[in-house]
């Protein structure tokens, strides 16, 4: 696989962050640090292009769902990247409770009479992160880092209107594989680079273990997809591998969330 | 202005509905009913589209923040178009209320000393008004319809990933004045149509009180943008007119959300 100059990546990245500030007039930043890669990678960014001062982190942990190491692998960053930077932790579990107690208790009137999955209550607590992070920005006069790369984009891993809702995309561009060769250029610690991806939903949650495929062979198929060659028939050999299929068929499955909202077009004309 | 043949857009709007449902392989639909004009079209739409048994409602009012009338508005349209339709009277000011409580007991550390405004807890409500939506639409397989009009595009007027967010948007095409001119056609009854449209997310808010002008003013400024006749020197004489500087002045301050968010574009080449 091709790969970046990841010197010339970071000064293109920091600029692009810098020009989306400087033309929507603010000066201050602010994103979730998780503990995982990606935050962790928009955070260095925000901190290069913006000043640790004025790059605002939120941890913002879920209780017992979410690991403690996620709180001490962020605060390791904030150590080494931005001593002087603010930052602070919030448990979110009371919101995310107050919430599924509400559906549970109202669940004969919302038609749910199933036990509340892992899946919903992880998807509250990523909107509820988002809503959070909104608040801050409104009250502080930021704007809200997002930190989706492309091989999440493209799996639809992620909770809509969730982790996916912010003002700035710095690494969308970057294919997970790509994250961590950036991580690894910009010095972030080695702890969150080793450790397995994890959208920390509920202990144990590993991506991979839930795609059911490596991001490594995702951004392969992703890189093809891209590049157009999936038109023509050359790979046809690729595909016959069972592995390479299920992934274009998670794909397909999933490309519908990022066209939402669907707008249903006009095709009549006023007169 | 130029007005719709009211019948075949119907027909048109009915039928891009169905298309949608039936690509996405969805049979059912959950929608916020809230007493307004813009959900009251989108839910007739969705019941001669999806059929009345198929459109579900929820009514989300925020405790005393709701005007009373809202709930008594929704049940009028819900007892004279889908008496049979799936409804639920939700109130959400438990969920905002701990969100609230949450922020302003950690107001120290989210560095937000100031009181907290209507207007914030305005957007909680609207963003728990989606969790509630999208987490009723996982549990009961539906896809959110939503009522976004293309005034309110326009105007920025609406809580981003709040009322925004849905998988299908009905009447995003129609100007506000059409989506009046579509709900008298449609027969919903007066006592909505007739009132002032507010966002209600606080006692007594009309939206062209809050604007400063009205939507039939902003409505002609937008069909003259959208003709493209503002690129010419053509509407000096109406720019001339202040109310119509301030709607243009106001529709571009708020363009900026219809495109968030911003993805960080890569200038370098992988090699």
């Amino acid at each position: 696989m091709k790969t970046f100059n990841y010197g010339v990546l970071t000064d293109n990245l920091i600029a692009g962050i810098q020009d989306y500030f400087k033309s929507a007039g603010y000066t201050d930043g602010v994103l979730g640090l998780s503990g995982g890669i990606d935050s962790a990678v928009v955070f260095v960014l925000g901190v290069k292009a913006l000043g640790a001062a004025h790059m605002h982190a939120l941890l913002m942990p879920n209780g017992k769902q979410s690991s403690p190491e996620s709180i001490s692998h962020a605060k390791l960053l904030i150590n080494a990247f931005a001593n002087k930077g603010s930052h602070s932790i919030l448990d979110i579990h009371p919101m995310v409770d107050s919430i599924v107690k509400t559906f549970v208790l109202n669940s004969e009137k919302l038609g749910s009479h199933k036990p509340f999955s892992t899946l919903r209550s992880g998807n509250i607590a990523a909107r509820v992160r988002m809503i959070t992070l909104f608040d801050y920005a409104a009250a502080n006069k930021c704007l809200v880092l997002g930190t989706e790369n492309k091989s999440e984009h493209y799996l639809g891993y992620f909770t809509l209107f969730g982790d996916n809702a912010s003002c700035v995309e710095p690494i969308r561009e970057l294919l997970k594989t790509e994250v961590y060769d950036l991580a690894q250029y910009l010095g972030i610690p080695r702890e969150i680079i080793n450790k397995a991806p994890s959208a920390d939903l509920w202990l144990g949650q590993t991506d991979e273990g839930e795609l059911g495929f490596t991001y490594a062979d995702a951004d392969k198929m992703i890189e093809l997809l891209e590049s157009g060659l999936m038109e023509s028939d050359k790979p046809g050999v690729m595909l016959a591998n069972n592995k390479y299929k299920q992934i274009t068929d998670h794909i397909g499955k999933v490309a519908f969330k990022n066209k939402l909202p669907y707008v249903v077009p006009l095709k009549c004309m006023k007169k």
